[in-house]
């Protein structure tokens, strides 16, 4: 028995997945959810149609969206995770010796669920005494929230369904305010082959409430084009400097080095200059 | 009317395109050969089944196997393409004042007709006077060649069927032989994330014919996992040191900047382990 799963990553264009066997398939209060053992990339989760995270390529988005501001703060020790359900990004952020807390704040416990099931070498992080679980909307969450965090990361879902509200302005004012002075976010946005102006409006929103905003980009093999855009908006730091080498010492990574670091903010001259016609944002930069 | 073309990345996994219509099917003396227009990149050239170029992602592909080894030498005036017989490359090469002469040497005749007729944007640098023409096998071309060369870029299709010597170590004895002292060469080689051993055992036969043996990448949306690896070897430059900014004035791309020049030799973590487990080349690094 051999099945496929096909994602349409762009209008005309589908990534398909051979699949030994669908592990799980059901309809939450907010969305489809499925995960499946992939022939080439293992087991992976899916999200309304969309391919969330496999076990095969999962390091690559996770050591990005995680390592480039969890490094570009002195001392992070108070994390904040919105969505992230599978684990990923919270494995990443307890790899840093000064962390004391990570709130992780998922919206669909039956994400957190089905991971921790399915997908336990992602989810395990969960289990650290340090992590404390939240179900509940993110955008509810910050918006009450009297809190405060050095290092904020938003791994949610695309701009639509249960998402919708991590991409708006809304939203990123309230980060800004629940960081303390020197904090910075991260958040996915979008492939900068196919929708390179979600980048660019990205970073411009983000500069409303940030003094540093910056796009930066890393390979990710099952997402559309290979590759994605991040933003990332900062108190102070210049998260685009890596740490000194000490510091990276002893955290084990299979794609973030100093050097992967630095290289993700070298974007392509396309985008560049999308960056420069949009106005400079107080960073002054892409 | 809408016919669909799938590729087979990897074992298991699928990259599917939308075409409207297909301009070109035949069986050449080599390879099976068709042009077809695809609903999301453009025109497409595929050989073999496996897509070689498109119109919307090209430059990333063109850009950096050509430029990485031209910006390094300090004046490229003679220069050989083996394969790209779609123009690509040469349009690249020709952005660079220095150069004189351009040997572009392509076993197939049909490819140079069918994107002269179909693909015009792509092959109008094939028209250039500074460019010499030559239908035969590059091994062949290489191996009697009595000329010598600045910069060589070898840009195949992949190592089965009428390329597959192209990717045997007296090719590359060859190429540093009709290389002058401080030339370099580039070719294509696989993808770091499904082939990472294929860049590794290249580096490694590169470093026996060259001082300087080096594996970077770049981001290729229509390639396997959207990533791609180039090694290229140098008799004397150190081609992971962008040009000085006023080398590249006047220069225009797409992708190419001297930053993600730089930024391309910044390797994944897992794949420089495996480089140095491979042992160090001449060049001491990856």
């Amino acid at each position: 028995m051999r099945f496929r799963f096909e994602e349409e990553q762009a209008p005309g264009l589908w990534l398909t997945y051979g699949v030994r066997s669908v592990l799980r398939q059901e309809k939450t209060a907010y969305q489809e959810l499925a995960v499946v053992e992939t022939e080439t990339f293992g087991r992976t989760l899916i999200l309304d149609g969309a391919v969330q995270t496999t076990e095969r390529d999962e390091f690559f988005y996770h050591e990005m969206i995680t390592h480039v501001p969890m490094f570009s703060h002195p001392r992070p020790r108070r994390v904040l995770v919105v969505g992230g359900g599978d684990g990923g990004v919270v494995r990443e952020v307890l790899k840093h010796p000064t962390v004391e807390r990570v709130d992780l704040v998922e919206i669909d416990a039956r994400v957190l669920e089905a991971t921790r099931e399915l997908m336990p070498r992602l989810a395990a992080a969960l289990a650290d005494p340090r992590v404390n679980l939240v179900v509940q909307d993110g955008v509810e969450f910050v918006a009450a929230c009297e809190e405060a965090y050095d290092v904020a990361v938003v791994d949610s879902t695309d701009p639509v369904g249960p998402a919708a509200g991590l991409y708006r302005p809304e939203f990123y004012a309230s980060l800004a305010r629940v960081l303390y002075p020197g904090g910075l976010f991260t958040c996915q946005v979008e492939s900068p082959v196919f929708c390179p102006d979600v980048l660019v409006r990205a970073r411009g929103t983000v500069g409303e409430y940030f003094p540093v905003a910056r796009i930066y980009w890393g390979p990710v093999p099952t997402y559309p084009a290979g590759w994605w855009g991040f933003v990332v908006g900062s108190h102070g730091p210049d998260p685009s400097r890596p740490p000194d080498g000490d510091r990276t010492e002893g955290i084990t990574t299979r794609y973030y080095t100093r050097e992967t670091h630095r290289a993700a903010f070298a974007l392509p001259r396309y985008l560049q200059e999308m960056l420069a016609r949009d106005g400079a944002a107080p960073s002054g930069g892409g």
